[in-house]
This record gives C-alpha cells, sequence and structure tokens, in this order.
C-alpha cells in the first residue's frame, strides 16, 4: 500500500500518518520526491480498510500494490487448476461444451433438445429450473419441478447438469442433485450465499456481474475458496456498457486477463451477452480462439415458443454446425473437443 | 408493443408475425409505411416475453410502448405517496434525514453519534450491522448484536432505526425490531429477497443497484409492492461508470425522473456515492435543491478509527452544519425540517 | 510514479528496471516488502510514457502519484481564478447566467429571447450558429449568418455572446466576434483546435467529453493553457452511461471536484444533460446548490417549432421562475446573482 | 417514428399532435390500444428532429423504427462492399494484416520493422506521424517529417501506407501520400473533417469513438459517404466501460453487428484496445475468429524505448508467430491470408 501526501507537508504531519500507518501493524518506508512524499506500507495489507487513511488532511491519495486475492491468484498458485464436473473435466486443455434450454419447460422438451446437443458433442447440459426475471409478472421458471426434469434426463443422456441457485434455501438439494451449481450475474455479490457455497464441494460456475471489475470478480471467487470450496469455474457473460442494441457487451479480453491473473477456469455465455441468436455463432468462435476453457450456449427446439429468451437459443441443427467450426478452431489453438 | 418487420416483406411473412401475435391473446394493428411495416400489438403485454417476436425473420425490432411496472407507476396513482416510518413521515414534503455510522461498533460509539445527530435535527438512525463487503477478508459487521446495539440505543434516544437486511434467514428478527429495512445496492435484484419482503408490512429502502436502469430498479419496487408491500421508499446512490476518481457517480436526475414516472419517495445517499467525506456536504445540499425526500448521511465521532468507510463520515460537528444549510434550501424548495 | 515488481523478482531484475528509470533522468528508490518489491521514481515524470516500463517482463504495473497537470491544478495555484467575460465575472461569487435558444434561426427569434433572458437576469447570451450534429441530413445551423445574428442581438441587448467554434478555420472571426468561444464535448480532444485556442485571449468554455473522466478534462485545460491562454472556465454537460432514459447523465460530484483539484470557473448545462426541458429547472437548482459558477440553460420562445433541441429548452416565463429561485439558493450558499 | 401519447389523452390533444406531425409533411395513423393512443408517422422521417414532438405536453415518448442512415445500410445494399486500398482488397474474405509501429521515430526503425512485417505477411503499413495525446507534454509525432518517412518506406516495401489525419489543415498532402487515411476515436464526430473527407476519393479508415454507439458510428461513415466518398472501413479500437484493468474493453460483437447492419468492411485493432501487448495475440485469433475483414497490430523492434505505446506492441518475431496462427483461423472461417 502507498500513501500519498499532500505537497509541502511538514515533518509532523508525516509522522502522524506514519504512526496511524504502523498502529495497525505494518512497517512504514519514506520517500520524499522533488514535489510530493509517499509512504510505502509493508505488512499484510489484505485485511486493512486503506480508505481509511484518506481521512487523514495530509493524505492526497491512498493506492494498493498488492492484489486482495490470494486463493484464487496465480501468483500463489502458477499452474492452471482444472475442475472435474462429476466426471467432465473443465480447464487444461478440456472444453466444457453446456448446452440446453434457457428455461425448463417438460421433460419432453429438455430430453429433445439434451439428446441432439449430445449427439453434437455438449458434454453438459443446462437449463433454468429457477429463472431471475426482471420483471414479478414474467415466467419464474418451475422451480423443484424442472430440477426433477433436468435429474431424469440426466439419467437417460448421463449429462451431469448444471443450473442456477437463487437462495439459500435450496442449497441442500441443489448440493445433492446439481453437478455444476450456477451463480447468475445478479447474485455474483450475494456474499451470504456466496459463503455458504463455500462448506459444499460441488463446482461452481460463477458468472460475472453485470457491472464487476474483473478484481470484484475474483474476490467473490475468493469468497467461495476462502470458505473451503476450491471448485469454482468463471463464467463471463457481458458486462453493461452504453451500447443497447446487444443486450450486454461480451468482454473477451477478460479470458486472457483471467488466465493471467487467476488459475481458475473460464467459460463463456454468448447466448445471454448479446441476447440474439445470431451473434451466438461468431461470438462462440471468437471466445474459443481467445483461449476460453468452455462455452454455454442456449439451444431451443422451438424457439419461436420458448418461455423465455427464444431470441438468443440456436435451434439444434445450428447448434450442430457450430460444433463442427469450434472443433476446428480448438485445433489450431490446441484444444481437444472429444466428439 | 410495436413490432417493425424487415423492409419488403411479403404478405405472407406479415400474416405469420400476426397470427404469433393473435396466439398470445393480444390484437394487431397494421401500419404500411414508404419503407417498412409495423404491426402494433394491442393488449396487456406485461406477461408476454417481447424479445420472442424477434425470433422470426421478418422481424427488425420489437419495442415496447407501455412501462412494465403498474403499482409504482405515477400514470396509474397520480398522488405523492407518504411512507411512515414508525411515525416519521417521508415523502410529501417531509424530509427523512437519515444518520448514523456505517458499521455499529460499540453502543457507546452509537449511542454518541445518535444524540448528537438527534441534536442537529436527524429522525432516523443509520448504522451497519450486517456489512456486504467487497472482501471475505474485511470485516463482516457485528450481524445480530450490531442490532442488539441499535435497539437500545433507539430505546435510549426514541430514533427509529434503519439497518440492512441481507439474507432472508433474519427476516423474521428485522421485521421484529427495524424500523425501516433497507436493501443494498448489491441485492436490488434479489428476487427471493424482494418477493419475501412482499410478505411484511415494514418499510423497504430500496437502494438503486449500481448497474440498474431507471426501469430495473423500479421493478425491483415492483416486485415489493406487487407481493404485497406498498411501503418503498426509493434510494439514489451513485450508479458505476467510466469515472473512478469518485467510487460512484450520483444521478441526481433521478430524482426528478422518479417523480415524475414513480409516486414513490426517494432518498438519497451522498455518502457511499463519492467515498469522500468532502463530497457530503455540496452533494446533499444539492440533492435537496433537486427535490429529494431525505438525506442518509454517515456520521462517525472518530472516522480515522472507523472499522469501515470512515473517509466518507462527516463528524457530527460538521453534520450540525450540514443541517442548517439544508434547512435553509429546504425552506426554498418548499419542504419542511422540523428542528 | 511507482513501479510494481513481480513477487519473487531478483536482483538483477530490479536492478535491470531501476537503470531503465535512471536512463530517463529519474532518480529510484526501492521498498522491499514482505510478498514483492515496488521502486520510488524521482523527478519529473510529466513528459514520460509511463506505460513503458510495463514492456519490461518484471514489472506488474506502474502508479502514477502526481497530477499530470501543473497549470490547472489548485496545488500549484491556491486561489480560485475569475474569468472577465467582456465585463461580466465568472468565478469568485460571481454567477454566469447564459441562456438562449440552441441554435440561431432568425434575429426576431434571438432578440425576442435575448431581452426575455436578459429581464429574468441572464448575464450572457449563448445561440448556435455552426452546430454539431449526430445526422449528416440534421439542420447543420446558420454558420456565419448565425454568428451575424448573434453580434446584432449583443449590440442592442448588450448581453456577450457565447457560441461554439467547430474548426480552426474559423478561430478568426471568433476571436473578433465572440465573447466566450465554447468547446463541444465532441471536440474537448480536438488537440490540434485546443492548441490554437491557446495562441489567443479570448476566454474558452470547455465543455466534459461525453466519455472523459475529470483528468482528461483537465488536461484538455492544460492543453489550452500550456499553449498560452489562461481564460478558461470548464462546463459540466453530462456523460455517457448505461442509463438512456435521460440523454446523458449529469454528474453533479464534478463541481467539488473541479474545485478540489483545479482553480477554474465551472459551469453547469443542465439542458443538454437531461434532453427534456422538465429536467432543467431541478437540476439548475441542483447544480447551484453544489456551487457551480453558472449555469447554461436554453431558453427558447417556440420550442415546438425549434429547429433543434426543442424538446429540452424552457420558455421565458419558465425561466423567468427559475431564475427567481436559483436566486434564493444562491443567497444560502453565499453566491451573488445581481437581478 | 412512433409518438406514444399520455394514458387518457383527449381526442383534441391527439388532433393536436397529429397537425404537428402533417405540417412536416408526414402521413399519421392512430392505434388505439387498451390503455393508451400510438401515433405512427409515415415518410421520410431522416430530417426531421424527432424529440420536438415530446415538448408537447400530451407526449410521453416518440421513438424512431427506421434506421437513420441510408448509405451505409445493408437494407438498401445488401451485397458486401470492397475497399480497394492502392491494390490490396480489404472486406469479402480479403483480410487486411496492418502492422507498424505506433509512431514513427525514423527511416531505420520504421524500415526495419515494415520489412520484418512484410516478411510475416503484412499487407499495410501503418505510423503514426501526427499522434493525438492525452497531455500536451508527451511526444506529439514528428509531423510531415514522419510522413515522409512511411512514404520513403512504401517506396522500398511497396506497403501502402495507413497514418492518422488530425485536421482539415494536412487533407492535401494525405490526399496526396497516404493510401488509408485514418480518423481516429477522439475524432469520429470531428463532423467539418469528415465532410472535407467526402471531398476526396482516398479511402478512409473510421475508428470507432470510445463512447460512440453503433448508430453513432454508422452516422459519421454516413456524413463521409453523403459528401461522396464511399471508400469507408470501420475499425473497432475498444469502447470505455467501468472496467480498467484493460486500456479499453474490445467489443467484438461489433463484428457480426455491423456485417448486419452495414455492408462496409471491418477492420479490428487489439493493440490500442487492451493497452497491453499479451492481449494482443488472443484478441487477433478472437477478431479473425469471429469474421473481422482486417486486424490494425502494433509492432516495435524494441518496444523498450519506443516514443508511445510500447507496451502493446508486438515484437516482429511474436508478430510471425501471431500470423502462422491467424492464417489456420482464417482457413476454418473461409478467409484468405496471402503469405
Amino acid at each position: 500500500m502507498i500513501i500519498v501526501l499532500k505537497p509541502r507537508t511538514t515533518k509532523q504531519e508525516i509522522t502522524r500518518v506514519e504512526n496511524m500507518v504502523k498502529s495497525r501493524g505494518l512497517d512504514t518506508h519514506i520517500i520524499e520526491g522533488s514535489e510530493m512524499t509517499i509512504i510505502g506500507c509493508i505488512g499484510d495489507t489484505t485485511r486493512i480498510d486503506m480508505k481509511l487513511f484518506e481521512v487523514d488532511p495530509a493524505v492526497t491519495k491512498v493506492m494498493h500494490v498488492q492484489e486482495p486475492y490470494k486463493l484464487a491468484s496465480r501468483a500463489f498458485h502458477p499452474e492452471d487448476s482444472m475442475v472435474d464436473v462429476s466426471g467432465v473435466k473443465v480447464g487444461c486443455g478440456h472444453l466444457a461444451l453446456i448446452a440446453g434450454p434457457c428455461s425448463v419447460e417438460s421433460v419432453e422438451q429438455v430430453m429433445e433438445i439434451a439428446q441432439a446437443a449430445k449427439a453434437s458433442g455438449a458434454n453438459l447440459l443446462r437449463g433454468g429450473a429457477f429463472k431471475p426475471r426482471t420483471s414479478p409478472y414474467a415466467f419464474q421458471g418451475l422451480g423443484l419441478e424442472g430440477l426433477e426434469i433436468l435429474c431424469e434426463v440426466k439419467q437417460e443422456t448421463g449429462l451431469p447438469i448444471v443450473t442456477e441457485l437463487m437462495s439459500a434455501e435450496y442449497l441442500d438439494v441443489f448440493n445433492e442433485k446439481v453437478d455444476l451449481i450456477q451463480i447468475g450475474a445478479r447474485n455474483m455479490q450475494n456474499f451470504d450465499l456466496l459463503k455458504q457455497l463455500g462448506q459444499i464441494e460441488r463446482p461452481v460456475l460463477l458468472k460475472r456481474g453485470l457491472n464487476a471489475t474483473y478484481e470484484e470478480w475474483f474476490m467473490s471467487a475468493e469468497y467461495i475458496m476462502a470458505a473451503g470450496n476450491e471448485n469454482v469455474i468463471l463464467c463471463e457473460r457481458g458486462i453493461r456498457t452504453f451500447e443497447t442494441y446487444t443486450r450486454n457487451t461480451l468482454d473477451l479480453q477478460s479470458i486472457p486477463v483471467v488466465r493471467k491473473l487467476t488459475h481458475l477456469p473460464i467459460v463463456v455465455d454468448p447466448s445471454h451477452a448479446g441476447g440474439k441468436w445470431w451473434l451466438v455463432e461468431p461470438m462462440s468462435k471468437s471466445a474459443v480462439a481467445a483461449g476460453a476453457d468452455g462455452l454455454m450456449v442456449e439451444v431451443h427446439n422451438n424457439p419461436e415458443c420458448a418461455l423465455c429468451d427464444g431470441a438468443q437459443s440456436l435451434k439444434p441443427k445450428k447448434y450442430d454446425e457450430l460444433i463442427r467450426q469450434i472443433s476446428g478452431i480448438a485445433k489450431v489453438i490446441g484444444k481437444k473437443v472429444d466428439l
């Protein structure tokens, strides 16, 4: 941590700030520049509210130099992590191909989509049972009934399931039945829920919040990991910007950034990012070319009648074509897709 | 709802889209323009996923014309609403002056601050018992013990209390003891929690999410109201933009916008928006001049030692000066501050 | 400037980076922390491209500690600056009340508006002769003819004129005839134009770019000042955010920030920020309460027929009421409005 | 254009708004819904300031249904356009590989970089002669001398040159000597400059502004095209968002969006977007996989000593490796790279 002092601070002021730092168990180191003085603070600063020092009138600003996350950080864990989702490997060259409908509507619907997607190469099945909807009047998902449908289809197809948990109330049933527990963008900073996910061992797919910086996203992973669960997969799904033609702006730079700063796998969800089906194919190829460890794509057998987000779903035939191209790009990049 | 078709659509295509609309119980009305055709859809569209129609290849875009919220909307409730917080009126000319420390640290601390703030004119006491922190390693609040401290100070000073609820787990105890339940920015779209708040009658202070549009904010209020609790106060606390010198960008245009589109009271929190104590005074005056129904300001007797967010807290003396000026501006604007 | 090195850097690497710094004429100062080493760089860093050091593989990041602007900075010029616009003082307690139509349309139009505005208390006349329009098909302004109209109205009313310069081509005629040369948001980083404005002495009203950070805005002022013209007034007119109900988000925190970091006067343009006439009144009061040195408000005698931006214009009667209230708030704040 | 009226408007009000519309040469069409009335406006609305109708108190909002650009629009020009840059084809399956230093520093520097880049497969040479810099104290480029250096290297290598024009003052010399005139992000809405570019025939590389929506970007292309120059290539270079770890957020969804809505070629500049050299390789592959018509990449023989933006430059060897991979991806996608 670096504390920048105002120009022309007196010795007395410098000593006052130094003492404030030392009283929190840190060592100090003074650098007197041509126009200003700065105080370097040495020691573990992760538990200190750095903005506190800005209260002192002699202080201009406080800057941190150390990343505030440890367990998620590549600096302390140089090798890539791989997460095992009920036998399906994600990361370290293994591509997760997650496919399925936005909302679970019926056994027949999910079964038909799952079988088609599996035939194309998908290795994980997604489907929303509990749906976070902006409007209280919109379809909110089938709930536990939807979860049962997913389990039935899993039994039949062998595809492990991915579905979103919205409330700690259902943590036990999810822990028992769901292979990869998804935390949606809107709950990325639901800290109580994150802490509870740390108590179990199920892998967690942590979506980036619409307005989350990389650091905040990694800190949310850190919440889960610090509480004991290291099986975290990150998921980029677009951030909110001034551009509204697309639902969100897909930030594919996040892929190399995640790889640089953390050791966790990263999956991309192009369906929710753009909100338009014709963006899914180019963005899927783009994500894999940038080094993503997986794709989560909405597939629907009858998008015109979907109860939710039909406009962003691919039909099974389109999905099949997509996987062919993805597999070509994966080869160039050095990733394996087992078809 | 308006559906805009592609240039040069055929009769057949128009009929296909029309039928899709009618099958959802809406009437249609065709307008053929010089270059394109649009379909006006008549009926209640609040329960319809409008993006669905974008699936049809003849459709360019779908636009809604009606606001998706009803209970929060001024169109259906032309008079201003007033919310009664255990005897303190908020809205309709009555200014809520909420003050207190960011975090509850001890009875002595809260008591001293509350007494000073009350003497200056504050009519509600805030204090964080459960703290949402970006880092799992930061101070997370005293929890239920903190809530007990607030109750003790309330008993002594008579100030009703405002504190943040982070999880449905504590809803019952909050309903019993807290006068105004705050929902933080990060939980603005924790829909499960919102639905549960609709089951009780306690007033709710709903902070705007960091990336929430006005419409999304009002839809979150609608969640609470649709479930049965109409005692909602909105709270502007800054949005996330590209500017990082201030913690967030305080959007004071939200005050006249809330007043135009809804009938709910709106309170402003300048402390969290800017993250710097010297922004609090000008922004408080600014908010009241723009017509806010209240201010929520962090006050701390010893900001240098605060366990959280000391940098944005006013000392009691500064708060006292602020209230004097606020009261002058309120008079010009036609609002009453009872000092 | 602070250079943060990677964890576990070797002595050799540290020396390599140090030498790179020294070769640019700076002194270095090493701080070895528990987990990482940082290098403090001492000397004038304003002319150094700090990102350059990030090229070295041992470097994690480079942070500046010193503001990159000098002439605009309050640190080197502690007193407020006042700008004299042909006899009208702006800053140091003097409020600029700039009013007039968005576009100049005819002598009669401008004259009628100017006389009404002056009677209400306006002391500067605005009007667009050259109009920056997003569409090439939209009305582009009357150009030099519009400028002549403004001059004619100035002669009659005595109000100094404010109008936008879009191209260096007209710099001479603006320098001769315009009292306060406005640089629009879209040209805030038209560096060639800024340098040329530094060659003259006419005061410049520098609008903040839609996506400009405070620092970039101040650096654009620095361009003009470094080239020799210190008569710069800053103008906040809203920034672009994810919220699209309002045209832009008016950032009133910019007022105390400008005051803290620079010595320049700051004026607010609520008309362009919101794009809706009913936002102008509350935001004008809000801006003055926050300490603005002036307001630029669009006034039109017949907004329904305006050739541009009628939706955000006040009628003269509304403007008159606004000035009454502004003057009440100014009194509370300690500013003078001479009516 | 659609005008949405307030709930419960009277016949008289509807007629008033209708007349306002008709007086501007448009036909109207009324739709009476269950709760509100809307007016469809038929005719050419590109020259009409649509916000004007919001002035009427009976109007809630006005929405456009037609894109405001014509010449750039795919709707009126269904085939892809190809731009010929002095013999190098861009678009329609032909990939532009633009490489070179950020700033021109010397003949030797540019020559060495150009020869290496050409050997790797680059077909266009970039280099900044006039540099837009945030700080007036930073290196501003060699100006005309830099342009001469580029011409000399072009003569030797045969690579057509791409360089940025910052001011109309140099339009003639650029028109004579530069093969592809770059307009930087900060000048994307320098409308005077755009109009002048329409007077010549040289191809223009139009960078997206940091805060430009797709529509605004296309409108800027429309400015050039409407003035007579149809040789426009769009360039995505990142937009400004709340994330500051990367310089900007590269919006690769822009590639399919540009292709859907316009017929113009699109090139991606990953160097300026991220501001870090290690982002260039993954983002280049990503852009080509998404369907970009070209890449503009900064290459420097000695990034540690670059006068500008060294941190985002690739060394020639890295660039060579990149082009090998790009060429593999291009093959999968169906694009040709002539190496």
